[in-house]
């Protein structure tokens, strides 16, 4: 460990993560019960100078995935870790039971361990599963359980709230005069998307969450070990949603450093957190980690499970992958990635290959077949697998173990192979109600990348999609989060449901939190950019929300609206740092005497007075104008 | 001035600018005739380690926009400027004459200002210009012209073989024993492409270059003033091109800083260089940056001349701007952008935008237009232009002065107009034998991208399409350079001929060198991906190098054959800083025991030995090992 002072009885956030971020308030949106609050977050603006003098600006309300670290009412203390949000809403299902201690034997080895008591996270419960039915078998606490059954859970209502983000009572208030806060109705504008078969309802409904788990189009991530999660939806008809991957290494980073890596990820976007340690104390590690994230938490368990081998992958066993299974379980993981799909007859497919298997869970596991000569035990044992899942609703994410590590690579045999592979596993799963998603690639030229996009909704029946980039070329090392997040943004739009970030030090090393934020906010573009080409209702808003404010000169609402307010307001205040400067109708780039938006507007006002004028025009006497102007022979209108 | 102390006498070029790229070598290839040389780098790469011992690695060569800066063996003199390489052969065209001095008033101006003296390129010639010919008319200069009467330039077949990268050679090399270094036949696999109707021929020859040419599909930016500049072509059947802008402002910046920004830019890799400069001295800023250029120089004229009328845009005229083309022509101009397009009856389109006019030469020539009631000169002096651009052989990048500047604005009404009058306009210079190429977008949602490439090609005639971006949103301010990388991509793909970079400082202030860098390795991928979408024979030659030696763990090659060696070498050793993790077969994602490309290499060598055995393997035994293995039922080989 690199921060041996690291104690679980002093252990604080770092303060740079629990501050709201610019003009922004935490805002609640209640549901059907008051249990049901969603949290928002809310972007306060400024007014818009006229003539006829400041007309207001209503805040813009943004998907917020920081969970409480933003609110200032929240107390924050990692030690103690998040309110059990959705405490309430599993005791009600009443179909889970208390367990009197980890019932993997590792959990517990390590629970006993007093050398580690100064690292330990002090849980004060135990886990939950769910109860054994009259039969003797256990009960199926999954969300597509529920869903299939016609019911729906109050993390399905959550999601709906939180997938719709106010937009229609945003829609609406410049209707409404009472609410005392001016909504331009240019901001309801949006190109229409091409949308590639998503079907995308213009307001997100429960019902319509139910039936897009039910079908198995969407997971909702949501292990009743992590009730501190807020409720997130990963599938084709919603927000697209990225990943931050973590996680320390036996030759770097410390808990200390992990989980503030997580909370600085969630800040800036994170959907959910991919915890990938492979060093040591990664059961505490985690612990820490998902105690302290309101966001799913994902992991690789056959590398914890290699660890306990000593990294000798031959040595890997089912047992020792189903105890590991159970562990993390029971601690709380959302999801695992399981690379089920790498066959022992896959293998030789990769022989060819300019970068083999690039995969680590795929390469140890086409290792152990090889080594044994045996299919692999994720295979064959898989059904026991799904009733690990569906005891603790842990959902699959199917990994890609084969997927390409370089262009050459490319949607190959043995790609495609596994993801056959995989299509026959989602179908498994889903008998036992487990939820599915399927992990793509890797390294895919831009041509190549729809193929990829087609052939998983194929051969999976569009359980969501969880991509890695895809990087569009191999030649740019230290730069990986831009040609990976080409590769996102197309393959987003394509019908891809979350994106798992590249970031910056992707093949050179691991990431610090400067590269967690960077990978993130690239990712938050690709998914975004995604989101108005497949038109997702209402994503526009918040580009023309920004625009309308760089129109207008109104500096801080500019740098409020990004996705990074702090960058954009340093790069502003490298050449003009003064504050006269963010209300000056100028920058940097042309000077006070050479811009084009300030010539903009002097067009604009011969053509209908200043902006609010205008915007009143637009729907009347700017379009009679604009006729009559053709009718004239494109002789300009020349009142003033 | 920020620097007062910049003397003409004392100026230097910045050392980090002329060290050769690490590994790399400048080599020069030999044309028909003795003084056609083109520059190209290459990168040497280290040994395979085999089984049976090491097997060399052949170099790689690679497109080279640096110029003698990166040439050891050149000596550099900003004080004197570059070698004039093509000045043989415009003397050999025998159509052009020395004028006195320049021509332009403004020109004579500056000239004999003594105030400037300190601050003044010392420039040792007068300027050239098209020869008047025996009826009184000037002669045309332009590679359009000469194409058109099948003369092959020596411009052209420099061209031909640049573009050609020595890509036949380094084919051959692995068939060849004695070049003595050994060359991996899988250097060659590329996936087909999809070139959206480019023509890309396996090899360029010069009368491809001319027929392209002389089709209007290509442009050769080369002022008969620019002798200095190394000749390169913009066209959807070349190369994909990327522009890097500087300049000053009149908040910000010194000569001496864009000259180290312009040898900064094409370090990494920039094919031209726009100067658009809009503060003090920008007459003697660009004569600097113009001697010093090996790559074409292109500017926006309207700024210099707006300059001359102390901003007032409705005080400029025909006559001023006529002396500004004279002025900057005779400097060396390699293309001027030139917002011709943006007609009066225009201007009304663009009130009801979100952003208006964001184009400064646009909303300079919209407010002329109105205040004066007028078409625009531009509009109506379009064959006058024409006359000057064929005597210095100016191409013409016609201005998209109506451009979208938000994601709401896109692919609107006013934009469409003005590209059907750039198609007008180039129909029209193209009757001057004048070249040409358009001017794009802007911010446009990626559903929208393809749109504007296909009415490109439809309105002009096939033109080279130059496109900034484009955004794909406006959501992230400080991240621009990759909201517009994302669609770069796409539109380069598409068939777009050249893109135009975008820093992270977009919209916020001007770039600084940090961020010159940043946003021409961002374009070098972008037009990369592109390159390799298209199907561009021999791009993935690179790809394949570089994923070849991640693979082996070469780390220097990994470092060296990328776009940024100096980045991805810093990033690697923040966590492994020790030479021995050069050659280390791990990093410090994993650590030493957990590598999948380590795990990759154990696997191949069970099927068939270590890389060169497999590669031998793999037109011969993989291929029957594998048949084998699949007739006998999948059961898996287990020879060892």
């Amino acid at each position: 460990m690199k921060s041996p002072q690291f104690l679980s009885e002093t252990a604080r956030v770092n303060s740079a993560a629990i501050a709201p971020l610019p003009a922004s308030r935490k805002i609640y949106v209640e549901g059907s019960r008051p249990d049901i609050r969603v949290p928002m977050r809310e972007i306060a603006l400024s007014p818009t100078q006229t003539r006829s003098g400041l007309a207001p600006n209503a805040p813009l309300t943004v998907y917020d995935t920081s969970g409480p670290y933003t609110d200032p009412a929240a107390e924050i203390d990692i030690r103690r870790g998040l309110p059990e949000l959705r405490r309430g809403w599993i005791d009600q299902r009443d179909d889970t039971e208390w367990l009197e201690g980890p019932s993997s034997r590792y959990g517990r080895l390590r629970a006993e361990d007093l050398r580690l008591s100064t690292l330990r996270f002090q849980l004060r419960r135990t886990p939950r599963r769910a109860r054994m039915t009259t039969e003797g078998r256990g009960a199926n606490v999954t969300q597509l359980h529920y869903a299939r059954q016609g019911i729906i859970t109050p993390e399905m209502e959550f999601i709906a709230i939180r997938e719709n983000q106010r937009r229609r009572e945003a829609s609406r208030a410049h209707l409404d005069p009472m609410l005392g806060s001016y909504q331009d109705p240019m901001l309801d504008h949006q190109h229409p998307g091409e949308s590639f078969g998503a079907e995308l309802p213009d307001e997100i409904t429960p019902e319509f969450v139910r039936d897009e788990v039910a079908r198995g189009r969407a997971i909702i991530p949501a292990n009743i070990n992590h009730p501190e999660s807020e409720p997130m939806i990963i599938g084709r008809n919603f927000l697209v949603k990225i990943n931050g991957n973590l996680g320390n290494s036996a030759v770097t980073s410390s808990i200390e450093e992990e989980v503030d890596k997580m909370t600085w990820g969630i800040r800036w976007g994170a959907d959910t957190i991919m915890d990938l340690s492979t060093g040591q104390n990664i059961h505490e590690t985690r612990e820490w980690i998902i105690r302290n994230s309101p966001v799913p938490i994902g992991t690789v368990p056959i590398y914890q499970a290699l660890e306990k081998v000593d990294g000798v992958a031959e040595n890997l066993s089912w047992e020792i992958f189903r105890d590991t299974l159970i562990e993390q379980a029971e601690q709380g993981v959302d999801y695992f990635t399981i690379h089920a799909g790498v066959r022992l007859h896959h293998v030789p497919m990769t022989a060819r290959r300019v970068t083999g298997i690039v995969s680590r869970g795929g390469s140890i596991m086409a290792k152990w077949c090889l080594y044994h000569h045996k299919e692999s035990f994720l295979y064959t044992h898989f059904e026991d697998i799904c009733e690990i899942m569906k005891a603790y609703d842990v959902s699959f994410s199917l990994g890609d173990g084969l997927r390409p590590g370089s262009i050459a690579d490319a949607n190959d045999e043995a790609q495609f192979a596994e993801l056959e592979t995989l299509g026959e596993l989602t179908r498994i799963a889903w008998r036992h109600d487990v939820q599915v998603m399927i992990e793509g690639p890797g390294h895919v030229p831009m041509q190549l990348i729809k193929e990829n996009m087609e052939k998983q909704l194929e051969c999976c029946d569009e359980a969501p999609f969880y991509t890695l980039g895809p990087l569009t070329t191999d030649i740019a090392p230290g730069y990986d989060h831009i040609t990976s997040g080409i590769g996102a943004a197309q393959i987003g739009w394509y019908g891809c449901a979350m994106l798992c970030y590249v970031t910056p030090k992707e093949h050179l090393g691991l990431p610090n939190k400067d590269d967690v934020k960077t990978g993130i906010i690239t990712y938050k573009i690709a998914a975004h950019a995604a989101d108005l080409a497949k038109g997702h209702p209402g994503a526009q808003r918040r580009d023309n929300a920004l625009s309308k404010a760089r129109f207008e000169f109104r500096w801080e609402d500019q740098f409020n609206l990004g996705l990074d307010p702090d960058t954009a307001r340093a790069y502003h205040d490298e050449t003009l740092p003064k504050d006269a400067a963010k209300v000056a109708h100028f920058c940097s780039m042309c000077g006070p005497k050479f811009c084009s938006m300030k010539i903009t507007q002097e067009v604009r006002e011969r053509f209908g007075g200043n902006a609010d004028e205008v915007i009143a025009a637009r729907d009347a006497g700017m379009n009679e104008q604009a006729e009559r102007f053709k009718r004239e022979g494109g002789e300009l209108y020349r009142e003033i």
